[in-house]
């Protein structure tokens, strides 16, 4: 009944404690990749390098899909005017969700080459549609009824955005299910995946900048 | 006697700085979920990953604390429109027991399965009431003859934040009563309070956006 | 010869990095911090956390000190309205002081029981010495025939912060001095230092908000 | 089709982003730098801090080189005035590379005095000339024919780092060149090339401030 629940605020510092978490799970994921100490008996430090490509690649991969997460929290957010408690509450869910990839990433790369790879790959698609999940759960309450849009975007952006969003968790979802058929084709979708969200042809498609 | 010291200044880098530290503190939450390693002879990866549920359950819970009192931090700090030398103590202070959060979820998931599960809970609901503490002394010292508060701002806002933010270490009390009885009990109402914050409802009760 | 050499930039960027720094160093100063593991024979959780009062205590005053040098960096740049190449690479340094307090707080908090505890010491308390002069390198840089300084900035505020700045290296020094006598007289004088200059008596002296 | 693709944005979340990442790079080069535990017999604690003086100069020339990056890339987005979706993407290219420093410190600092010297010191510089080619990606992406710059900035200064930003993959390859060499002459070249690059005389040859 007072005022300031009513009052929709800037979203200045929901941005920039999002960024924060950004940089870091962005940043976590070179923990990934260790020094390899120890060299075995007759192995170069070369060697030793190449040897945990499986490391080196997640990371790699891990790294640009939280990049592109990032731009498309930076696309959404530039269309939402204003924050209320329920926003920022499920932007903490989003970036829960954001902050267990590097988790998944770890487990990816430590079971890649093992007899687990199945449950491993399953693992790290299945958090890309929990991601997708919570990235449309923010979208469509903001976008619900223009609630917390800027007055000035045009509604067919919205209508778009929502549309395609739609997309992500059944992407995932098919990275999923393909990774039953074969683990290394599941991963090459979400390379794919990954690369496709990066070209600029999506940014139409995606609501990218 | 120079001009500076009087000067109250916007709450900008203030916030910045402690943006950065909630932004940390909530990612660092992930470093307890650890990446089973050595299965042992005959477990699944599956099977390791769910016998590590009370860390994975600690990480979630933990992360929406955080996430709440970021919250509750942005939502008193909009009401704030100055800073003063004991605002930024205070605040360095509040920070301070935040960012301990990591080390009693950690605490808690690594003896919550052991015969020390009491004490575990009785640390972790226990830095609750401390924070809660903190948010009080932070708070009242800014509300305080409205020492640092935005000139726009309705003085019942004021006095309702001021007389709800009472019951915040009360309930962290009580929650640590309850430990007492059953360290079940404990972090049954801490995971209740920490739903309790994140509704919506509470916005008023709290401050809330 | 081309311009933009020329110009002096409004500092934001630089704090929002600076901020950055402060933030992690903060955090990670929680590292210092482990949870007891595999307890001794007949030793309770509670008995292994109070027997890490060093570790805790280490944390808890490293923690106050880089939020006083936060509090001292943002009074600073309260005044300084530009930056140029050579600010930058000085606050870089000064960063580069405050992101070692996490080490040799953490070499502090291993060796005070051990007989190498005075080294400890010294080197804990020569960081301070370090940080000092650094903090003393920007503000000369800044402040020498207001270079860098806000045009509307009293030159009085400017020639006090530089009179009292210089007192900075010295108090650290005498805390080397007196870690000679004793490690625990060094200690006791470092965490005398932090909380004087915590208090606000000392905002005049220290150009404090 | 729609609009928001095609708007140009200013650059404020994009640097926001970029200085978090900064941030926790520089600091994890602390990381790097270990207590010394388990003293040997008769070792003092400043032998050992001694000992491990390889890898207290591999964070001390890692910090400042990051920050001579964080000095470069605040100095080209202050020319560059929007962003769109391809210099979001090599953007985090270029902090990917970046992130990657603390590896190759640690792989250097790990194997400097061992047999495999050459390799670590290789990886070390090879990263140097990766991260100065992500540099003219991002720089030649948003220069070309002016495509993302200010409209105010003379296009003389946008010509003079364009092709003095050519010569960073150069002497970095030259880095690698004399590794071969000598790994103590690829590490000393290294280190001139930070210095020199901090040095403000050459604020004019690379878009300093």
């Amino acid at each position: 009944m007072l005022e300031p629940q009513k009052t929709h605020n800037p979203t200045g510092r929901l941005e920039a404690f999002s960024d924060g978490v950004f940089s870091i799970v962005i940043t976590l994921l070179v923990f990934n990749i260790q020094v390899p100490r120890n060299l075995a008996e007759g192995q170069t430090l070369w060697q030793a390098l190449l040897d945990s490509w499986p490391t080196e690649l997640a990371f790699l991969i891990g790294f640009m899909l939280v990049g592109i997460m990032w731009v498309n929290h930076h696309n959404i957010f530039k269309l939402i005017g204003q924050t209320d408690h329920l926003l920022m509450v499920f932007n903490a869910l989003l970036l829960l969700t954001i902050a267990l990839v590097p988790f998944t990433t770890a487990v990816l790369a430590e079971y890649i080459r093992t007899s687990e790879a199945l449950t491993a790959t399953l693992v790290y698609n299945g958090l890309g549609v929990v991601v997708a999940v919570a990235f449309n759960i923010v979208w469509r309450y903001a976008a619900h009824q223009r609630r917390l849009i800027k007055a000035e975007v045009d509604q067919r952006i919205v209508d778009q955005i929502s549309s395609n969003y739609r997309f992500g968790p059944l992407m995932y979802l098919a990275a999923c299910a393909l990774t039953l058929l074969s683990p290394a084709l599941g991963i090459a979708v979400n390379i794919g995946l990954a690369i496709f969200f990066a070209l600029p042809l999506n940014t139409e498609l995606f609501g990218g900048d």
